[in-house]
């Protein structure tokens, strides 16, 4: 038993639709949370700096004794969690590998698309974890820059964005996958295009729910789920001012969303 | 006579269209840039963290011995410059007021409207110094955040651009300015579109021409120009990998750009 937060990070506010699973399914587990607003997206940066912000954001969140960590972002989950994993005490874990084996589980003809931002696609990382499971699989990847700047917008359910969807996924739907794995935290806010335009044969992987499931096996297999009967506690940390992260971050994570404070971290 | 650099940043590219105009006036100048691509965008992001950035990037170009500063990015511009204008001992310009000076003295019908990302429409900069010129003039603002997105996804001439530039200038157009500055150093790439969605009769502003003009008259009313008839070196710095800022950059500065090299600012 350990009552100690979850602490989950992200570079902004996706990260809040895989928080959001995870207080679903454990709802008896405190969490913290950090989106590092001040220097978001990590998407469209290298490795190099996705995996120094990802370390400062880690250090943050362990100063305040956290007993796991998630990396509730695609493309720190590419680029840090292997390094993270190595270096920290606690169990870390990413939304690839639990995205991965859900798509793996999902496919019939062994065919799966991936999209997500220019760093997840460019790291290669779903292909690896999904050929690692099973190497009779094809993969097909594109990147989708503008798909998080729409959701950020509000236009989930826009004429632009179906035109834009039906621009990245043309290839896709070439590429007759079955099952599509959306590896950005913001693309399930799009569900709804993304089935429209891909048809509704295609399964789409939501790595959220995959990835509170595994949070849960590991606390449970540790013997480290908080069984307490007491008011959990949810706190948000941000690194730039919390009134945009306040006001978009709802569309992601519900009304419970009220408060969150600033975070100064040590470069 | 001055024959150090004159220092040009941006948040990341844009700013090069800044730097294209600086160095097509005065040929002779030395420059260097600082794109701060690990953390790009600023316009999304609140007053105190626009202005530390700003801060810690003049900090970095100082130490090369720059002789002017110029914010070649409107976010910086609207944010820090003042500030910085108070601090630092060489001159400092942001683009604001020169894209405000020539948007006053183009106007016939005293209306002007402006467009920028969502930090500089809040900020009421253009609106401030447009005002303080001629107080009979109407503004009329919006910010337009999925424009840079698109222009670095290459998609500066595409119906889907178009599509949104409809959307966003809608209310612009009711409004009959006669007059619209493109308060973002992304937004020259994207005249073509904008002009035909605004109409012929409507002038574009691009700050980065009045800026280079404000640079020339500042360096030759203090005796700084750069009269040696020596081959001129432009130096390119960022925070993030090179790469992606040597792809982009050409479509704003052009083929010279060659090599960029990497900066580690103090944080």
């Amino acid at each position: 038993m350990n009552k100690n937060p979850i602490g989950v990070f992200d570079s902004g506010i996706g990260g809040l639709t895989v928080l959001r699973e995870i207080t679903r399914l454990l709802p008896e587990e405190n969490t913290i949370y950090l989106g590092d607003t001040a220097r978001v997206p990590y998407g469209s940066k290298s490795k190099e700096t996705v995996e120094r912000y990802s370390f400062e954001v880690s250090s943050f969140l362990l100063k305040h004794g956290i007993k796991m960590l998630v990396a509730a972002c695609n493309t720190a989950s590419a680029f840090a969690v292997p390094r993270l994993n190595a270096e920290l005490k606690i169990p870390v874990i990413g939304v690839i590998e639990p995205g991965a084996r859900a798509a793996v589980e999902a496919t019939r003809d062994n065919r799966i698309g991936v999209i997500g931002t220019e760093g997840t696609i460019k790291s290669s990382a779903y292909t690896v974890a999904i050929k690692r499971l099973n190497p009779a699989i094809s993969t097909f990847v594109k990147a989708c820059p503008l798909f998080v700047p729409l959701v950020e917008e509000g236009w989930s359910n826009d004429e632009v964005t179906e035109l834009v969807a039906q621009r990245y996924l043309q290839e896709m739907k070439d590429s007759s996958v079955d099952t599509l794995v959306l590896g950005c935290t913001h693309y399930p806010l799009l569900k709804d295009i993304i089935s429209r335009v891909m048809g509704g044969g295609v399964r789409l992987i939501d790595s959220a729910e995959a990835t509170a499931s595994e949070v849960k096996r590991i606390l449970a297999a540790s013997g480290m789920l908080n069984s307490r009967n007491e008011k959990v506690n949810h706190r948000f940390f941000v690194t730039d001012s919390p009134e945009r992260f306040l006001s978009v971050g709802r569309r992601f994570f519900g009304e419970n969303l009220s408060e969150a404070e600033l975070a100064h971290l040590e470069g």
